[in-house]
């Protein structure tokens, strides 16, 4: 696995590797990996010629209470994991590498990138779309692995993809989970062991509103109160929001259907966790 | 030449040229066709094994009060242009199909999109970028040629391929200018005859100012000034801007220097048109 820094030469090596035709994969990370983000690299080894996993903690995704000065950096064991799965090249720019103050641009992902996720935090798809854009330019991915946890994301690059016809392949993976139903993320590492012991009950409380949607409850209303009624009783939980909607245009529907999203996002202390399920897909 | 209205059709034929190693000069165009376009093709022409021009009137460029109703569209005439200039492929495709209704994103070209042009048409560059993101995108091109009549378009185009690290070489062609200087324009057609006798005055008096800079005169604002005094006199031309500014931040410099803009607009009757120098690089 070869390190690069220099975006450019990330570039000339990706444009290189297109010439010869061979297909790449591109893995986009903040790193801190877990399981979650092998499972995404597992498919790309799978499925490409060649694969590129980005680690770099974009600062534009991040409000200025936000996390980002704190987010975990474990760079050596991440490029141990990413070796281990033969990935072909690790990007890993420095924030002036690949945003230099002379960087004016932005990528506006509309109406969208301002519901759920962007109502909390102002700017956040702006700064996730204008990274991606400038991620698939560099390591001109054939196709490109993201985790349906991070559902509005993936929904929004998929909308980016769409809209400007990149000639890019949006692959969903599924949530990876611990044991216990926890959603894996990097952010799970600042939770008390108290806290720890409570977060479970996210992924209960959307699975028991799944399972309503299958046994045939259709008001999208009722399947959110079912999720947020389950929630209020663990300590040290705050509900978010709970919203069902739809893949395209994340509204909620007159009657819930199969496909349709049902997602939270809670704070637990002042930890911030989101998870989603896809009504009628399942989730045992 | 073939012509191509879907937008998936021109990227499977862009990306199977690329795919053989031909590689893609782009002409993006809005039609009504001239010499200053055909020096753009015959550039085009002769650096890539592949031509691609492209005729679309872009809507999100105008404002509400412009002109794209009536901007002119006279595409027979166009293609037969482009037949006799070997284009390999012109892609025409309708609003629907490059802008469909389900068009969310855009690119935002940041503050020097609100200055000079885009402070007279707000949301004008916005536009003009996120046209000129797709089109990179379906045609794939290798180089692609913008008119130096546009200034800013092709400074702010730089900005998007500088700041997303698009591989696409940004080539800049010299305005194509009447025997009495003034700047081809698909907007000339507007003009009454009285007009167009004292539209020449636009160009000699950017010429005048950049003659007054190569003499020795280092102030901007009097370069400025200069050029405003000599459009002056013209009955019916109002001046909306002259500026000094230079290529990368937009910003009138402290002392004019070789390489710097002197740009104007001007109104004639209800015709709006634009013209600039470069200081220092002569302009017979």
């Amino acid at each position: 696995m070869r390190i690069y820094e220099d975006p450019y030469l990330l570039q000339q090596q990706a444009l290189a590797w297109r010439q010869a035709g061979e297909e790449i994969g591109l893995v986009p990370t903040m790193g801190a990996l877990h399981a979650g983000h092998e499972s995404l690299v597992t498919r790309a080894r799978r499925e490409n010629a060649r694969v590129v996993v980005s680690i770099f903690v974009n600062p534009l995704q991040f409000g200025p209470d936000e996390d980002f000065a704190r987010y975990p950096r474990p760079f050596d064991q991440d490029a141990g994991r990413l070796t281990a799965l033969q990935v072909d090249a690790l990007f890993h720019p420095s924030v002036d590498q690949l945003f230099p103050r002379s960087f004016k641009s932005a990528v506006d992902p509309g109406p969208l990138g301002d519901r759920l996720e962007g109502q909390a935090r102002p700017g956040h798809f702006r700064g996730v779309l204008t990274a991606v854009l400038k991620l698939f330019e560099l390591a001109q991915p054939k196709r490109a692995y993201f985790g349906q946890k991070d559902i509005q994301q993936l929904l929004l690059v998929r909308q980016l993809g769409r809209d400007f016809a990149l000639p890019v392949h949006v692959v969903a993976c599924p949530t990876v989970r611990e044991p216990d139903g926890l959603a894996l993320s990097s952010r799970n590492v600042y939770l008390t062991a108290e806290q720890r012991q409570h977060a479970p009950v996210i992924f209960a409380a959307l699975r028991a509103a799944e399972a309503a949607f299958r046994t045939g409850e259709r008001d999208a209303e009722r399947l959110e109160q079912l999720a947020r009624d389950r929630m209020a009783a663990a300590p040290g939980l705050a509900v978010e929001y709970v919203a069902c909607f739809d893949e395209i245009g994340l509204q909620r529907p007159a009657r819930a259907a199969a496909g349709n999203i049902l997602a939270t996002a809670v704070k637990l202390g002042s930890t911030r966790l989101i998870d989603n399920v896809v009504l009628g897909a399942g989730s045992d």
